[in-house]
């Protein structure tokens, strides 16, 4: 194999030898079948097929330590030998989700075999397939994941060749952009959804929004839940939120960013794009699992806006521990595709992730991807004023979008006193005063802190 | 709520009360949030709030019989009250896959509960998303997965309302057409794959495709691993084939169908379809998963040619037994966009599925839907002629593609050897002759059978 390739890395388990496990998949994933074929020649093969780069044991799953993988890109000298740097799996704290992998059903398990886990990384020569999002993962996450050689499979992480930064040119506002439309330079975007989910009328629709934008909010959006139904037409919505949002603007001179849910079939949404465009909206969300990478990627193409990506459904393939396709992985991906925004959750979030967890996903949307690709982490889920010191503590930024639901509708006072009580809490953490403090001078910050949870309560360090 | 329904059917397991998660699934999925907010009133509750339908406890993941959902459309009567008809959980073969479920990470557990599994249904108002197949997945599998009160949770099934049917036209050709266009009105239909999977330079593929058209065989396919890869363009790739194709065709007056990976970034893979499609070409081949359903739906929009729906990694959410979507509920999807063929893994394959789980998506694949839907189940991997017994036993049915790759092109004698042993096979079973009988006047299936292994062998009920 000459040229570029993709390195795939991969948790694998098996009761194989994992070197026997490794050049399983490698085969299956280029250019092997069950029995020698013909015209399989050995020059074939030398040019096309997978190669197995590295292998690094450990004693079993539960000893993987997954917060070492961080989604940094791997360096080249990772891939020159079979051994990973130490530092890759040296002292992190072990993951809920690494203790759990039972076996996956039909694995090949020879009498007496022990169980075997661990890294393998695999190269595939680019021209197997191209630059394109679809074939790679025909690839690199394909079959593989029904092998019956293997008792637990997922890909971690992909580093990829800079052939794929021509053909995809990745989010077009990304956090930079965000800062601009929003005219916020610096400081945290704090946003929200609307609420109820689904069925509130648009003029409803119109006051809620109205007492948001004019408590200083940043950003909403769209429900998830919310497409384009009969009873609250996408149409009404961008009417009814664009006239609030001009006035205000009118009025104060900030625009507040809403995310209009445009997901749907793929002519339908680029249609919806076109409505919240021409309306003078300045951002459009897509469920980017449910109109599919590919979906994305022909959406950025066509798109005017920052595209706002929810990440709905990505449980169905990252929450078994033995299976499935890493958010590091997956999150290069959707950037790649086109996601400006991406969600990764929050701390203390009410799904079933840890903070570490959490915090490896931000962090591998900060990481520069082929030297570039801004997007802007979405924090949300539980989000409340009192999480504001661990969640500045432990990523060190204010380049996160911070959307609190519950957490600002929820308010005894109602939302625009929970735009209050967010905005304050942020503010105060990054300029290095206590929540306790600031509540003394801010009694919509010091209520939202009685309904939710002081600081500590429940933001250090989450249910791990 | 009023008026059209979805009902999703769910395995859940969980540490709370088999009622409290149910309604955990209902809340999220539609008007839920974590607090009670402002203007979430009884009215809106009752009009848009998902509904618990039925609850089937088992006494836990391990006795649940999957082979019992069997793919079938709910009965009315099923959804009028709390119970599911006893028939739905009666005697049914155990799957392997039904034993090994773990708790999935961050699930709540409470001192002293214990764990309870069982069979949920939710019905959705349609009025919540409209007849949207993206914004239907919001609902029926979007966050749930992520939910820390659930152990385990799985939709294993989908009933939809008739909406859906005049959204989308679904396949184009179905079987019928299938036949029509290959002149094959009976029997079971007999493919390939090229092999191997890539690395094949064009001029070699002109070779294969007419020594394989020549004797006889229905359909050939590329690998889903062979996209549109610079060593081996598409273009170049239908120039040959379709070249070849005619001239068996005008020699012996049938025309083979070959289905081309148009498998790519949507724009580009429309491109492709028009590219085959001018040339005369009969088939184009789409990965579904890696396009999205979305991607599928928006292809046969602008489709002139059956679309053969290969399901590389599909494995992602199914194989992890605790969670994700089963091929049940996913087949129907597919289908809906517009899948004319749709791979099911055949008897005895290489990949884990048993064969009962085989059997099941092929059943699933064959019941109609909405009233139509027709689509052809295409079994796939490690496909001989010694299973053709055995399939055709267990399905009952000649209205299958069966698609060998190293079955026939492993074949001693080379792959039209290989065409003959199946061909041999496959109308020796369903004329009611035993293989060994057929064999004995026929040296390509008796070497097949040698090679490969004799009927019974491998194909008298897979691994389990």
């Amino acid at each position: 194999m000459s040229g570029a390739e993709v390195v795939a890395t991969y948790r694998v388990d098996s009761y194989l030898p994992l070197e026997q496990a490794a050049e399983v998949i490698a085969g299956e994933q280029s250019t092997g079948t069950f029995v020698a074929v013909a015209r399989e020649t050995p020059e074939l093969r030398d040019r096309f097929a997978a190669r197995v780069v590295a292998i690094e044991p450990t004693t079993s799953t539960a000893d993987l330590p997954d917060a070492a993988l961080a989604g940094a890109d791997l360096p080249d000298a990772a891939l020159a030998g079979a051994d990973l740097p130490e530092a890759a799996l040296a002292g992190a704290d072990l993951p809920e989700a690494a203790v759990a992998g039972a076996d996956l059903p039909g694995a090949i398990r020879p009498a007496g075999a022990r169980r075997r886990s661990g890294l393998v990384r695999i190269a595939f020569g680019l021209d197997n397939f191209g630059p394109s999002l679809p074939n790679l993962l025909a690839a690199v996450a394909g079959n593989l994941f029904e092998l019956r050689q293997l008792a637990g499979i997922r890909l971690l992480d992909l580093s990829l060749p800079d052939a794929f930064a021509e053909r995809y040119p990745g989010p077009q506002y990304g956090i930079t952009g965000t800062r601009r439309l929003l005219d916020r330079p610096d400081g945290v975007l704090l946003g929200t959804i609307v609420k109820p989910s689904i069925g509130l009328p648009p003029e409803e629709l119109r006051i809620l929004v109205r007492e948001l934008a004019e408590a200083g909010i940043d950003f909403i959006k769209d429900d998830e839940l919310m497409g384009n139904p009969p009873h609250s037409p996408l149409a009404d919505r961008v009417r009814v939120v664009t006239e609030e949002l001009d006035k205000v603007a009118a009025r104060t001179g900030r625009r507040p960013m809403y995310a209009f849910n445009i997901t749907d079939d793929l002519d339908r949404m680029a249609a919806n794009h076109d409505l919240v465009h021409a309306a003078g909206g300045t951002c459009v969300m897509a469920c980017i699992n449910l109109i599919g990478l590919a979906g994305l990627a022909w959406l950025r193409e066509r798109c005017a806006l920052p595209i706002h990506a929810h990440r709905a459904m990505t449980g169905v393939f990252t929450r078994a521990p033995q299976l499935g396709i890493d958010f590091v992985a997956w999150s290069k991906l959707a950037r790649l595709a086109g996601a400006d925004h991406l969600h990764t959750n929050g701390l203390s979030n009410k799904f079933y992730e840890t903070d570490d967890e959490v915090l490896r996903s931000i962090a591998a949307v900060r990481e520069p991807l082929l030297g570039g690709y801004e997007t802007l982490p979405v924090l949300s889920s539980g989000q409340t004023p009192g999480l504001a010191p661990e969640t500045y503590r432990r990523t060190a930024t204010t380049d996160l979008l911070v959307l609190a639901g519950g957490g600002i509708h929820g308010h005894p006072d109602g939302p625009a006193a929970g735009v209050t009580a967010m905005r304050a809490a942020w503010q105060s953490t990054t300029s290095g005063r206590t929540l306790t403090e600031t509540a003394q001078q801010n009694p919509a910050l010091q209520q939202a802190l009685e309904t939710f949870g002081p600081p500590g309560a429940d933001g250090g360090g989450g249910r791990g």
